[in-house]
């Protein structure tokens, strides 16, 4: 058995999107699928993803809930200039800490409005957490902030994605989790569930998915195997090729 | 002050999607938007999403914390015959009732199976915990299932929207959310922050949004105001766009 210390877990995450337009349904979130993708390639694990509406109770208990179980908690919505962005805020009461306007923060607002511009609608984006480190954007210069293990980023998906840069290089990476996907053509879900279920058994370490679509043609069946070992991978990935065309051999007799 | 009776109060739901190909980043989640769309159009508020992995006690956790808060529960995902499928268990465990094969539901599957494609994989999709009503789909005829106040739902697109629509006539529909939009051309969150809030809080009962996206040519505000009530989102649209128009005369001066 290999030696796991703390270190060699992975680390784990959640998304939480906060936002009307989102549970309204005006708005398709596409940040969590982003981060996902984003934390997979690093090695992070994603395990849960909230939404929650712009309610100051809401967000702080969805917080506390998430934070208080994964390496991290990634936040997007909220942090503009109107009276429905209230993250940072409830980031503050949720941990319980004061909040003011950070004079780093007003130092990059001014980089981009002229002293007259900066009203008070636009120096609320200066309002973080004390003890919060800024996470700096070049679209809207408003920054995010980092605070605990909790991350809180723009929801405009640009803005968002080029605070993912910045902290990314900063998270605590693992190997990166691989994937291989196979195409299950002409075998029906039903007709591969037990030799997949088998492989799955098999192949500790390798997680196996089965995801059907619908499109005109019919059910599209994609196999998907996920594992953070290139050799047990390609081993798992070979025996369920091999499953299948054993399959397909015998539904064409 | 209007009486208020509980039939007054609008019907709230969660949304709770289960599938790792979501958390991985494989699947972009198109249901929950699908869903709060739908909602919003009959009068039920969307109040939270959650995503959680094909976990058992994820499931189980998140389905009991969003059951006992919220008028319905919406879940999608992990209905189908292959071994990563165990919603309708994880169902069954959180209400804490049996589950068996229902021969309801292998007679639905019947139409589309024949006796020897019918093989223990595919009889799982019959696995219906007690107490539940079936809900019929017309594409793969494997059906979800309404139990309590949780409605369990397939995660493929098509068939859960084909759900939805067995589903929704029998929810306790109010009158639907109304929906106006402003596009707030040439003036920015941060100038016209203070004019929408005065707005928010003068019109109790719209719910009032600002929403920036980021475009080739810059930043693109809209202002989405929301409310049941059509005369009070009229007023509160008419204020909305005196307040830019006085914003834009006082730019152009």
């Amino acid at each position: 058995m290999a030696q796991e210390t703390a270190g060699d877990r992975p680390a784990s995450a959640a998304v939480l999107v906060i936002g009307d337009e989102i549970l309204s349904g005006r708005t398709q979130d596409v940040n969590t699928s982003y981060i996902a993708n984003y934390l997979a390639q690093i090695g992070v694990d994603l395990r849960e993803a909230r939404i929650v509406p712009d309610e100051t109770e809401a967000i702080v208990e969805a917080l506390n809930a998430l934070r208080a179980r994964y390496t991290y908690v990634f936040t997007t919505g909220g942090i503009g200039p109107t009276h429905d962005d209230i993250t940072a805020d409830a980031v503050a009461r949720a941990f319980d800490v004061d909040i003011g306007e950070d004079p780093r923060a007003i130092a990059l607002l001014r980089e981009r409005f002229s002293e007259g511009e900066l009203n008070p609608a636009r120096r609320r984006m200066a309002r973080i957490p004390k003890g919060a480190e800024l996470i700096f954007n070049a679209i809207s210069k408003a920054p995010g902030f980092w605070i605990g293990n909790v991350i809180v980023m723009a929801g405009v998906p640009m803005i968002m994605q080029n605070m993912m840069d910045v902290v990314g290089p900063r998270l605590a990476a693992g190997p990166p989790v691989l994937v291989e996907t196979i195409e299950a053509y002409g075998v029906s879900e039903g007709a591969y569930a037990a030799g997949l279920e088998a492989i799955a058994r098999g192949h500790d370490g390798v997680s196996v998915g089965s995801y059907p679509s619908f499109t005109s043609a019919g059910f599209r069946n994609q196999i998907v195997l996920r594992s953070r070992d290139a050799a047990l991978l390609a081993r798992a990935t070979s025996a369920a090729q091999a499953m299948l065309a054993s399959l397909s051999k015998e539904n064409a007799r």
